[in-house]
């Protein structure tokens, strides 16, 4: 198969990319691991910060990929950069492709929680994350029919922790927190809701007043303090261990279900394929860029490009501009070595 | 004068939406109201993270510009949509200008410090802000020939601030101030220097290892409070009173220079403009996308574009990439009338 584009990832970043360079006439190739496009907001139900729907978001993305040739459930077993013009890249069925330009649209994992063993997900039932959560408001199941009197939401699980070796912010956890703390407010109104956080970053336009919102209209509470410890007790409610820092004082907390917010970290999985391309990763995992400021959609190998979270956590509208200046970037290029 | 694009704005949302939309052979025509092209990084030293030249981007922008049609000097005196397609502007200086679309890159202002009173900026001589800082390291003046002993900085004056009626995040100044803070720190080794915040929000990507050199490597010492009032003893010192909430106490403390992190509001001067094209502005006063997750770059007028900080605070490497996005969107726009 010969493409003007190969584009590797087919959540947001990879769909929007793709649409726009098939504005241009290119033939576009995406490349997509699971055997639907969407990437983590498949898993997601609504979008802060105005609680749209993650399927309406995905639908639109999708009916605007125009001649994009689609490949799903198939990833690149091995990339070559042949010259200057050509890269030769074999997917896992076999087939081979061929293509003048890259675009790394790999976006990131979820931290497993399970890893943060002192939080015990994986053995307490109702120790659950952001994204499980997610998946039950899909459903419409909630926390279940039994109404719960007390939740915690748990910050920053797997990012600003040296213990797990990830030191960054990951930058959408405390507004997905306080998104899912009103949502479940609104399914329990009884409940008593506890948010335990670091710093609450809270930047985005419109995210503060979430965060006003939360507290003075929800009465959900947020306490300063890092989770030392999660355990169960012998009736299956869970306990929290943490430091509350503006009362200096230990807190210890019964719940009925615990949310941790598990971090953004770097899909490891594609290091082979960067490894490939000889493309320079941060020492967080990330992709870097060919610098952080104007030419963030370019990397250190001409011909290849990177869009979206692959370069760190980012949030959709943020993928999805980026995506938009990388199709303009990538068609630049193309341009380029038709004339050069 | 005609042209296919009216730019309003000449700073980096403005240069790089016009050198973009050039290149795809159009006559753009950008306002700047002036005498430079630059916008607030040209007050700017080094930009955040990495330390690189303001002077360096502006320079690498204005050279991309190709054929657009530069106004220097000149404003908006007002702008009419005359039908589907065409617009009408006359300038400050009289002349007119037909065009096809328009896009709003009129950016932000920063707070005026003065405004909070109890800080007494304008008041003390070394009570300054980040910009004033920023204009001082320009001219490779520091804090003076006399190194300070001991530097406070502000955060969030203008900002997360019902007082003075601005709920919101500006974004940049945590950064902002913790590169200041280490650039003080290199200048001054021996100062002792203390950052007053209410969350310090280091979202970004290698934000979180800057805080954490300005505290292991360089000593800045991080105090989370408001600070409540400011100011000058005889000899012409600093007086800050605050909350520490950490410690839960009462604090004051005596300092040489104190800089205030003026945040980031909306730039009511257009709201003329926003008010003859009928455009929709938030509560904060920003223009608002026509939606706040894919269309950021267009509102509720067809044919009317914005980007950059126009639409909230945004760091310098979003505003090109919303940028680069906004040029393809017009661009698709301009071939969408002519064929339609």
């Amino acid at each position: 198969m010969e493409g003007d584009v190969l584009i590797i990832g087919g959540g947001p970043a990879g769909m929007e990319t793709a649409s726009r360079i098939s504005d241009f006439k290119r033939n576009v190739i995406l490349v997509e691991k699971e055997r639907e496009l969407g990437g983590h907001i498949l898993k997601w139900d609504r979008l802060f910060p105005d609680g749209i729907l993650a399927s309406d978001i995905t639908n639109e993305l999708k009916a605007s990929l125009g001649n994009t040739k689609v490949i799903l459930g198939s990833y690149l077993a091995s990339i070559e950069k042949r010259d200057d013009y050509h890269f030769v890249a074999q997917l896992s069925s076999g087939e081979i492709i061929r293509c003048s330009s890259v675009v790394l649209a790999t976006g990131f994992k979820l931290f497993p929680a399970q890893k943060k063993q002192e939080y015990g997900y994986g053995l307490y039932d109702r120790v659950i994350t952001n994204e499980d959560l997610e998946t039950r408001f899909k459903k419409s199941e909630g926390l279940g029919k039994e109404a719960p009197k007390r939740v915690g939401f748990v910050h920053c699980v797997g990012s600003r922790d040296e213990k797990i070796c990830n030191k960054q912010c990951s930058k959408l956890c405390c507004i997905t927190a306080v998104k899912q703390a009103i949502e479940l407010k609104q399914l329990y109104p009884d409940a008593e809701i506890f948010c335990f956080y670091m710093d609450l970053r809270m930047y985005g336009r419109g995210y503060e007043d979430l965060y006003l919102e939360a507290q003075s209209k929800y009465g959900i509470r947020f306490i300063r303090g890092r989770v030392s410890e999660i355990s169960q007790d012998q009736s299956g409610l869970v306990i929290v261990k943490a430091e509350d820092t503006l009362a200096s004082r230990p807190l210890k907390i019964t719940l009925d279900w615990v949310i941790l917010m598990a971090g953004i970290i770097s899909e490891r999985e594609n290091d082979y394929l960067t490894q490939q391309l000889s493309l320079q990763l941060g020492e967080d995992g990330f992709i870097n860029s060919l610098d952080p400021i104007i030419k963030t959609d370019q990397t250190n190998i001409p011909g290849v490009f990177v869009t979206g979270s692959a370069t760190g956590p980012k949030t959709l509208p943020e993928v999805l501009s980026e995506a938009r200046s990388t199709a303009l970037t990538v068609n630049e290029y193309l341009n380029k070595i038709k004339n050069g």
